[in-house]
């Protein structure tokens, strides 16, 4: 989900929004979103919020989750930022088991079939920096074999932490099976409405990129790096509670 | 930790105090102490309790917990136990980040050096019932190897999912490293305090095991049956925020 806030004063020049990104999730997962936003968009600034200390959302009340989005939201608005991307707030078993997903494709192609495999031990194997041990394949081969049986023409790699598993997944799935990352998908979609808004970063001044969790900064920094493929030079630990 | 509750009035004969063992655990983990009292103990009945609709604990407040733990203690009061075995209400990486093994066993023996070691992937494997697959003797010699290395002369299995990964570690470590299952001595130790206190069953009626949760009893009776190695007839979904 994205959330525009087109400025209300124009201060600057249309080349010169050099207001930074801000992107959050309930932990470490959506950085997987940082990364494609870095590559499709290499002119803006991000600040990242992960709720290190509250996390997983998946497993609280809709009023404690709806509490926690507001106070990530406000922090992210002290910090001047254009855009607020929400990169992900239920855990893999409560995405899958609700259903959103087939309603919402289903809304727009009754047609399409859809096949839900909850993938419990993905996570911790990128957390780890397992991705492409041998303990990834056969995991990916017993999750996935099933899928690739039944005929599928696609598959989302529907949590957060799933697309560090691409090239591991594309080699148990083979070539015809369109894989789709949904952290792609989400920075492509930033793109287009930061441009249909004309609040793009232009400029070619170098971008900063803030950090920022509610607990556990130096786990936060060591697994990160391994979620961004790149070093991360410091992470921010804030108090949440106060937003 | 276990609380006994010798009866108030003795209306039973002394070999007939055949009230149930309540055992409670944040979800399904606790069921290798179940699976240890019904061997060590095979006259007593068991009344679990796991509250899958609030797990994990380990992230929670000490407020919340605090709640939730007499919640459940009021809940198997209900049900007439004569003790609570509190089965485990911390998360793995909790129980090391804390360093409460170490201050336990250095009041104990100061000599005594420990090496901790989070190991986030056993968890779900044994979610999965693959404790004994290749994907769980590749996971176990990742993180143990280097235990073992170390010269260790215990090793012990700090959380309730891991006993069901003795086997699959012991090949690992070797027959001269000791393996601790705190569910086997945690049924040892409410074996002896029944006794001290006379309050174990003599008889040889039938016992009765009873297991409830507060989520998800489809999938708890799946893999519950995995961790007792046993069949369960039934599980009921009860209103644990009523307690």
């Amino acid at each position: 989900m994205i959330l525009c806030l087109p400025p209300f004063v124009r201060l600057w020049r249309d080349n010169m929004d050099s207001r930074p990104i801000g992107v959050f999730d309930s932990g470490i997962g959506g950085l997987t979103v940082v990364k494609e936003i870095m590559e499709q968009l290499p002119n803006e600034s991000i600040v990242y919020f992960g709720d290190t200390a509250r996390v997983p959302y998946g497993t609280k009340s809709k009023e404690a989750i709806t509490r926690y989005s507001f106070q990530c939201i406000r922090f992210l608005l002290e910090k001047n930022v254009k855009a607020i991307v929400v990169a992900c707030i239920i855990g893999t078993e409560s995405t899958v088991s609700s259903g959103a997903y087939e309603k919402e494709i289903n809304v727009i192609n009754n047609d399409v079939k859809m096949i839900l495999k909850a993938c419990p031990l993905f996570v911790p194997i990128v957390e780890e920096g397992w991705q492409e041990t041998e303990i990834a394949k056969l995991t990916a081969r017993e999750y996935l074999e099933g899928l690739k049986k039944n005929g599928i023409d696609a598959l989302v790699m529907a949590c957060t932490h799933y697309p560090l598993l691409e090239k591991t997944i594309g080699e148990i799935m083979g070539e015809e099976i369109k894989l789709v990352n949904p952290a792609f998908e989400t920075a492509k979609a930033l793109k287009n409405v930061l441009h249909k808004l004309n609040i793009h970063s232009k400029g070619s001044k170098q971008t900063v990129y803030e950090f920022c969790v509610s607990d556990n900064p130096v786990k936060f920094k060591k697994v990160g790096e391994n979620f961004l493929q790149n070093p991360i030079s410091y992470v921010q630990k804030i108090d949440i509670e106060k937003y």
